[in-house]
Formats: structure tokens, C-alpha cells, sequence
């Protein structure tokens, strides 16, 4: 298993396509498709929002009712499609359609993502003119791949893409996938946008098993803000291409492609984390040793999800006190008389900064040197049990106010 | 009832005062006392943090196991003293010793609040010579009460203070109270530090009870930053000077003095948002009609929370799509096709912003106009029943972040 340069169209028999559609912003990507010659299985995990945007639902519906035979994602950025009630459900079937026409397949094929403002209408002429563009212009080539990520993008600063190669009995299985998603991330059952795509034979119900149970620990572990979209997606689309003896049933073949597909989820979700609105730096929180899984979880979300342990990240701020804090409150028991926290970051010297209730003695320039690194490890031991849970955030910068007190103008 | 300008010392009996002990900040007011001459009975809330400060714990047990005599509150700023261990506490009891041997009182009916950085301990020679200091300047005057507000101020920018007076039986009772806390503020018990002494006659049992009711709707509804700090802590002094008729059962006077404790301790958690870290504005959220109170609270305190609306409202744009989002993930149940959401502020026309669904037409410049106002309402219409809540908190800005990325220096 080893990780490959390459993104949706990496795994044998997909396509993509980009294109300056003008559906909000002017001359810029803004759409994007991916496509499949053959019939895939899909499976997908959503916003667990109440509040679910018109491509959501449909997209749901599909996955969870259709027949598993799904072709296509055409995904739109500027627009939310939320808030936009049963016209907003309109106009998401009429994309479907324009597309289930322009590739000749049924529109119960097509998938739909749509990521920007909540609140306004989609603009038709620009959507089925993209769609247009779209379908003329699909490759397979690596750059197709690069600049569907692009076109997926809203703050983000760049792409995010990722793909990996296993074998599964002799066969080259590829997974290839991209994300998009910078504010208004802290996935509850996925992140914003995400599409991986495989070359894979599997049954649909096994890829629905495998992405619900990764997950868990990749994508519903980031946090840059604290606000769960109207919008988050994650579709998994198999094409079974690979010519591998089709997984059927849980063992070997089905273990070894849940690992590759948990590390390309967990890929994406810190290249997530790391380019959050603003950030300068990504934020890995680690518990280790703790009683029991769900805590671990709990706690380490807790710490990446703090808005002052975040600004005194931004501050270089060793200020462990917040760190403390945040694990009090986040719902987990736990002593604080009992417990170890850690800083570290790459080439630098371990620095062991709480113990058992006390501060322990360290140099501030040094931890300052530290915190000053792109990837900053929280490490908090527990020292209870064998548990351990690991979260992905960024830190809170002046951009993010920037970006956000003015996004949509 | 009715508010009158006042503090801590407007109730019969109580005294205050404040000096510079130089704890941590150097030339700026950092301790405060209240004194009784009479002994009162006290109830008090705590934080939920599973991190509690010493001063905390101390307090706690006073008031829960105590024989409800308590006579003085000793606060200082600078040091939390929370994450101290062991040796926190002892300094936290010497700190009551000190103050009861000056006081000429039991340390067990002195009550420790303290407030600032996590993790040192406290310097031990500003705070017993701060203890001498307040011992010798206590005063029932109304500026030894605004001093003694202002000195318990960390990150805050004005002083907050409040006072009430009613009749219980012919006699004229007051309440009068003080509040800090303006970071690390989302109280889940009560906010960060508050104080209201009284002049009332009442059982210790009716105190408490009142006051565990009142927290719910008003300091518990106040959100900064959504971190729920290890010092929050809600102290009321009953010394029975009003000489009202002792209330020791529900009824008429119990009412009375519950509703004017409730505007006091709402009034204070307003001004604690509107003071919030950075803010330049009050925003309040209030949910109508809702099916029932939980759930009303549940939704108020998740809009006031979530930081891209904070954000939207720094900018003075109404991105109304942000607040049904955050509506949508509080975990609340609704049918976001069958709600309305208004603005309004102080002297605006009502902009309706958002119908069952859908956006309504509305002018981008008024609504600028509008949420330029130093108190921005939002209000959300469930169309469901009767139930209402309402809860404070206020912008995420700039200066948020140039506070919390660099508290420590």
C-alpha cells in the first residue's frame, strides 16, 4: 500500500473536468465533474445539520434508496443551494437532468454538490452552461484531476487531493479522492465537499460500511470553526475497474481496502485542518492512553475546537492552562491531578509541560520555537487505559475575522 | 421594583474595598473584599469544568457544607490559581486565614475568588498584603463598590455593577451586585466571577433555590468565546438587614425577591456580553414560539455561539443563512421549511429576513444600518408552540483575537 501523486482520476476509468461557469464568482473555476464510463457503487455519509441544503437531500436519496448504479458528481461552488426551500429542490433536480441529458445517462446517476452562500437561488443559465462545458472537456489526465479540486474551491488557499495503490489478490486497486472545505467545518458526519473515487470491486454495502466506520475517526475529527454545514458531503464512488476478485464479505481484501480508504480520508481531513480560513498552522491533538475510545474522542475535539487555546496557537503562546480547560469542559471525567500534556513538533525536542496538576518547569523561548512550526502536536496522556483518539484543527488568526466579517461580498 | 445605580454596598450592612497588591499586574487595581458586619447565609453556583480552580473547590464546600454563616469575599486578578495541585489549595486556605485573622473572623466564613492565568501559583506575599490593606479601607460608600468592581476587572473594559429595590413586607429590601468576565466565558454553571449581596431575610435553603433557578435563563444563556472556564462562580450574600418578615416558604415575598434577583443577574450577564473580549456590540438571540424551553434554549444559546454568525455580525452583514445553519446543528429537531427569522435593533424598522424556507426581499444597506446598532436582536419564530428563550453573547472581531493570541504578555 504506499500513497501515489494523483487525485479523482488516479483509479483506472474515471474522468473529470473543470470550468469558469460564472455561477457567482467571475473568471474563476467554479465547477467540476467527475465521471465514470462504467456503472459504480457509491456510498456517502452527510451533514448531520437539520437545516440540509437541496444537493444534500438529493444526493442522500440516491445513495440511500437508489439501486447503487451512480455515473457522475457535478459539483458548483458560489452557491450553497441552502436555505433555499422546495425552488432550491428544483432547481438541484433540473442540474441532474441537464447533465443526465448532456452525458446520455439517467439523472438518478448524476450526484450534485453545491458549497458557497447560503440564502440565493442558483443561477440556471450559468449551471446548465457549465454543465456543458463540463461534459465536453472530460480527461483522465492528472490535470483534469488538479483542477476539478480547484474548481471546488471556496477560502480555500489550495487543493486537496490525494490517492493511494494497494494490491487486493495481485491486483492494483487505486483510490484517488479531493475535499474542499476551509470555514464552516466541524464535520459531523463528513466534511464539506469530498469525492474519492476507486477502481475497487466491491458490494455497495461493504463501501457504505467501510466509509461510515473511517469516518469516524478522519473526517468527523477536524474542526476549524465549530459550525457544522448545511452542506457537508462525502461520496465514495467504486467502478470495480481494477479487476479484482470482487469483495463480497468482510476478511483480508475487505480490511486492506478500509485501511487505504481510512488513510485517504485522513489525508484529506488534515490537509483540511491545515489550510482552515486563516490558519497558519495545523493543530494535531492526541490522547493517548485513555479509558475508553468515545472519551478520547470527545477530549481531543474538545482541545482543537478551543477558541483560546486556537488564538494562543496563533500567539505562539504555550498557555496549557486553556488546554486543561478545554478538556474540563468537553463532557469527558476525568482527574486532573492524573494526566501528562506534551508539545512537540518536527525537529524539535519534546516538551513536557503539565504533570499531575501542576505546571512543570520549561523555557518559553523554547516553546515559543516550538509552537512556531506549520504542525503543532498536543499530546495529553491520560494514564487510565489503552484508548487513544486523535483531532485536527488550525489556529485562530486575525484572517479568519477578515475572511468572515465580510464573506460575501 | 426598581433598578437604582448601585453595587455590592447598596444593600444594608455590606461594605467594600480595593487596592493595587501587585499579584500579578503591577499599578492597577487587583484585590477587592466585601465584608458583612452581620453574619449572612450564601448560595452559590460553580463551574461545571471538570478542572475546578481551589478557590472554587474552597467555596463550594463552604457554601454547600458549611452551617451558612458566611461574612467576607476576597478576590484577586492576575493568577487563576487553577491547575495548582496541592499546593494551589493551601495557598487558596491560607489566603482565607489571612483574611479571617485580619477580619477577626472564621476562615470558614470567608469565601476565595480569583481569576486570570492558569497554571502559577499565587504570589503569596502581595495577596496576604493586599488582605491588610482591604481590611483597612473597607467602606459602605458607592465608590468603594465601583473600585471594587473595576478590581476584580481582568480583560474586561468597564466595571459592572447593578442594583435593585423592592418591598417585602412593608420594608424596603436591595440587591446589589458585581460581575467579571469578558474571555473564557460560556458559563455552564455561571459566569466567571459574580457577587450580589442582599439585605433580605431568607432561609439559606430559599436562596439557593432561587438562585439555581435564576442562573438557568440568565448566566448560563451568555456566550463569549464558548470555553467554560475552571474559576466560574456565582456568590449571593443574604445578612437580613432589610428586617423584612424572615421569608422561610414559597409565596408571595419569595416571588418578589426571586424576580428582582433574576433582573439583577440578567442585567449583569448582558453587560458581561456585551463586554465580551474585543466586542463592539450586544447580540441577543431570542427564540419564539418554540415546543418547549429546552429546545428554545438550545437554539438562542447556538446562534449567540456560533462563530461564523459572530463573525457576520462584526461585519454588519446579514448573512441569515449562517444563523439557521447554526440553528440546524444546536441538535435541536425543526422543520427549517416552517420558521421566520427577524433583526431588529434600537430605533430600526424590523427587517424580516427569512420565511419558511426561503429568503425574503429585503435592502443589503438597511440591514447594514441596522446591524451597525450597539445591540443587535435576532429572533427566530418557530411557529411550534409557546416556549421562549433568549441569549446573550457578541461579535467576534480583530481585537478578539489580538487579546487571546497574546494574554500572557
Amino acid at each position: 500500500m504506499k500513497m501515489i501523486d494523483g487525485g479523482v482520476t488516479s483509479a483506472k476509468g474515471f474522468k473529470a473536468s473543470s470550468c469558469a461557469a460564472g455561477v457567482k464568482y467571475k473568471d474563476r473555476l467554479d465547477m467540476a465533474m467527475v465521471y465514470s464510463e462504467k456503472p459504480c457503487v457509491a456510498a456517502g455519509t452527510f451533514t448531520s445539520n437539520v437545516v440540509k441544503a437541496a444537493p444534500v437531500l438529493w444526493d442522500r436519496r440516491i445513495i440511500r434508496e437508489g439501486t447503487g448504479d451512480v455515473r457522475a458528481v457535478v459539483v458548483n461552488t458560489g452557491i450553497a443551494n441552502a436555505g433555499t426551500g422546495k425552488e432550491g429542490m428544483r432547481l438541484c433536480e433540473e442540474t441532474a437532468e441537464t447533465a443526465s441529458r448532456t452525458l446520455g445517462i439517467n439523472k438518478d446517476e448524476v450526484l450534485i454538490g453545491s458549497t458557497g452562500v447560503i440564502g440565493p437561488q442558483l443561477n440556471m443559465k450559468a449551471i446548465n452552461g457549465g454543465i456543458e462545458m463540463l461534459a465536453g472537456s472530460l480527461s483522465d489526465g492528472r490535470e483534469a484531476a488538479h483542477h476539478a479540486a480547484e474548481a471546488i474551491m471556496t477560502t480555500d488557499t489550495h487543493p486537496k487531493e490525494c490517492a493511494i495503490e494497494l494490491e487486493i489478490g495481485g491486483k492494483v486497486v487505486t483510490l484517488g479522492g479531493m475535499a474542499k472545505g476551509s470555514g464552516m467545518i466541524h464535520p459531523n458526519m463528513c466534511t464539506m465537499l469530498s469525492y474519492i473515487m476507486t477502481d475497487a470491486d466491491l458490494s455497495k454495502e461493504l463501501l457504505q460500511k467501510a466509509l461510515s466506520e473511517v469516518v469516524i475517526d478522519t473526517f468527523n475529527m477536524v474542526s476549524v470553526d465549530g459550525d457544522t454545514s448545511t452542506n457537508d458531503t462525502l461520496i465514495v464512488m467504486a467502478n470495480g475497474e481494477a479487476g479484482n476478485a470482487k469483495i463480497a464479505s468482510e476478511g483480508a481484501d475487505y480490511d486492506a481496502f478500509k485501511e487505504a480508504l481510512y488513510k485517504i480520508t485522513e489525508n484529506l481531513a488534515r490537509q483540511l485542518a491545515g489550510d482552515g480560513e486563516g490558519a497558519t498552522k495545523l493543530v494535531t491533538c492526541n490522547i493517548i492512553n485513555a479509558s475508553d475510545k468515545d472519551k478520547a474522542r470527545v477530549l481531543a475535539k474538545s482541545v482543537i475546537t478551543s477558541s483560546l487555546t486556537k488564538a494562543a496557537m496563533y500567539g505562539n503562546d504555550a498557555n496549557w492552562g486553556r488546554i486543561l480547560c478545554a478538556m474540563g469542559y468537553s463532557g469527558a471525567q476525568f482527574d486532573p491531578e492524573k494526566l501528562d500534556i506534551f508539545f512537540d513538533a518536527k525537529g524539535c525536542e519534546r516538551i513536557h509541560i503539565y504533570h499531575d496538576g501542576e505546571t512543570m518547569p520549561y523555557s518559553e523561548d523554547e516553546a515559543t520555537a516550538l509552537l512556531k512550526h506549520e504542525e503543532v502536536i498536543i499530546t495529553a496522556d491520560m494514564k487510565e487505559g489503552k484508548a487513544e483518539a486523535t483531532a485536527w484543527g488550525c489556529d485562530l488568526t486575525h484572517e479568519y475575522v477578515n475572511i468572515n466579517a465580510d464573506y460575501r461580498s
